[in-house]
């Protein structure tokens, strides 16, 4: 089994984290980093992830999110907040960031960026949300293997009310969104009916499909 | 640097992949394990992968995704397809599987159930399906880390026709939407115009918020 199976099979949905551990802050850094290494479509990456440490907040988002107590017994709080929509700003503010970075423009790169314009800022806001909400998710993939490979805990939940963090968190002045929490913080040695579960999926010829 | 990271900045998506290179299984194995290991809301899995292997089929995807060749040139095409609505049925199915495995049932899981059948299914279809679809991204975000922890490349895939390649793969009458394609297979020696250039990221200020 590789390492990364490994990872995948040793983390679960934390449901009990211990109050009294923080997580150091050089393994939020590069959980962090590996979300923003992540891969997006056009590489827009139109999101951002607020790190809530400010146990007030947390606690004020406890009662909009099923009171999950995780929110405040983790160390860290990952909110990924996805645009709510794609402007002619955002867009052009990531080509330019890429050309300069890359220290030239190109041809197909600039009519890429006008086909880009073209496309989106046109579209109803929520069709560009909900694609906007698909590349956090994309994010949150990493982040569930980031935070195992280092030995790390996390719950990603998205049983919480949106437009309630948005508000608490000032995000929606920013133009963001909220679709997915993830604390991270470490298991309890106690009073986690889920850590001892079998991790269950459906079996490779109910969720895989070969076609020679 | 961690292992991740490196794995992260080795991998981009790879523009011309070398048609003579083919993947060997066992790495396939491992991707597509890694894929089914991935979370998602409530462990519902509300996606499948199809692996087409089949060149013809392949070929007669590319005209309705820009023409793109590594969808031939790699050795096989991971379609990752969002079930078009949440039903009683795959539900129940979940929900049942994961009794059978655990070996028994437990009154805060079917209550969990009950209160998922009441808000799924009388969901608008499209509603269920865009849920679905993030979660589709999960298992995207997963299987980009999986290929480069094997040393193999990927293209992910937005820019395709769903309707096309649902028809193509007898998709629709399983219920299942396109939602993002994912060729695999080995970068080309020459003819690749991205594989030189750097990677380009927001900076952390511009990506990432720290509220202390």
């Amino acid at each position: 089994m590789s390492n990364l199976l490994e990872k995948l099979n040793w983390r679960y949905a934390t449901k009990k984290m211990d109050a009294s551990k923080v997580v150091p802050e050089e393994k939020v850094e590069r959980i962090l980093e590996a979300i923003r290494l992540s891969a997006s479509s056009s590489g827009l990456q139109p999101y951002e992830v607020i790190v809530v440490k400010n146990k007030a907040l947390r606690e004020q988002i406890v009662p909009h999110a099923w009171n999950q107590q995780q929110l405040v017994d983790g160390s860290h709080l990952l909110v990924f907040a996805a645009w709510d929509n794609y402007t002619e700003e955002r867009i052009n503010h990531m080509f330019d960031l890429v050309n300069e970075e890359r220290g030239f423009t190109n041809e197909g790169w600039e009519a890429y960026r006008q086909k880009l314009l073209a496309a989106y800022p046109p579209r109803p806001a929520q069709e560009n949300f909900e694609h906007a909400a698909r590349q956090a998710y994309i994010g949150l993939g990493t982040a569930l293997i980031a935070a195992a490979e280092e030995g790390v805990d996390s719950t990603p939940m998205e049983g919480f009310e949106p437009e309630k963090v948005d508000e608490i968190l000032g995000l929606k002045e920013k133009g963001l969104r909220s679709v997915v929490i993830l604390p991270l913080g470490y298991r309890a040695d106690e009073g986690d009916w889920l850590v001892n579960l079998k991790k269950v999926r459906r079996p490779q010829e109910q969720f895989i499909q070969v076609i020679d």
